[in-house]
């Protein structure tokens, strides 16, 4: 029995090339769950096979720009000349049916979520080692060694950041970190802050 | 791999009749878990099988006092003329070792247990409603009504000191209750608080 009936935002983050979204599959993956991802929001065309509301909601620069100024987005960057973002309303809705919404997002949306919904539970992703990072990063493909050098700084840097985090995740095997992610869920589910409420009424203390 | 090495105080309280000990014991009865007790002090006397360091740690009740004098106790009690209580250097001793401590205590020791190591982890046991407890105090045995009303009313002082805690567990089933107390302790480890000196080390940010 769970005393918490909303669900919860998940926020999967971490530096680049540590694995967010091989972590974030195998956690899908498990048996058992009321997972939900968030649908994102972007400004870019629409592709061929592309669906409207399944793979993104597609909408124009004005459109977007109005939706940030209402504060209607939990977060959102712009690449390569486009919009992305995660609709606010959306992600509520899922919550309120009692599924928690994974956000697999970079560094800096990451913290754009917890200043705008602080009860979210954030969790940092982090390599077993340094190295075991710039390896994967080196390996990722043909790029040149100036990129390369960019992606690892952009890495170091965002190393730095797992003290924002409410959890620190160590990604060594994908199930082991999935594995960690479901038990920081169920605890989460139990913290008083987020029972208290509904055990107030189970026991019959509130007032009506 | 997980960043935090030391071990964790488990608190687990609740109202008188929730059931308490038999979630220990489920918990303990689970694969693969390094949870271990603490071994209580106490006054009275040694009974017939009893061994000195496994059952109790059995002193005098000068030696006692000298404890307690001393802060030498995380939490104590008098009971029927004798004294019980946790010696917080055996607990450390096991924390320093990677094992979990888990306290089963009544919920005026836990409360004390939390003053005095505020990252011990507080979970209060709830029943899945305050009818089941009664039937399970009047259920226990063969005492006057007297008795199961004095019984009830500490129970129903007791169910309002949720909010003390860290978490609550409710004990619909003793196994579902068990597995989220092992989600708890391993949500906990994860927790950046518990894991960023750690981390630090991995990525080479600590200083030396």
């Amino acid at each position: 029995m769970k005393l918490n009936e909303r669900g919860l935002l998940v926020v999967i983050s971490g530096p680049s090339g540590v694995g967010k979204g091989t972590v974030r599959k195998a956690l899908f993956d498990m048996p058992k769950h009321n997972l939900t991802y968030s649908v994102s929001m972007t400004t870019r065309k629409m592709r061929p096979g592309e669906v409207n509301g399944v793979d993104y909601y597609f909408v124009s620069k004005e459109e977007f720009e109005q939706k940030i100024k209402d504060g209607k987005l939990l977060e959102h960057a712009e690449f390569v000349g486009n919009y992305y973002g995660t609709p606010l309303d959306k992600v509520n809705e899922q919550l309120d049916k009692g599924n928690e919404v994974v956000l697999e997002i970079e560094v800096e949306g990451a913290q754009q979520v917890k200043n705008k919904m602080p009860d979210c539970v954030s969790i940092f992703i982090v390599p077993p080692g340094k190295e075991a990072l710039y390896e994967r990063l080196r390996a990722r493909g043909t790029e040149s060694e100036e990129i390369i050098q960019q992606r690892i700084e952009k890495a170091n840097r965002e190393f730095k950041k797992a003290y924002l985090y409410d959890y620190i995740v160590v990604n060594d095997e994908v199930s082991n970190a999935a594995d960690r992610i479901m038990a920081i869920i169920r605890a989460e589910h139990a913290k008083t802050e987020r029972s208290i409420y509904k055990y107030m009424e189970l026991i019959g203390e509130k007032e009506n």
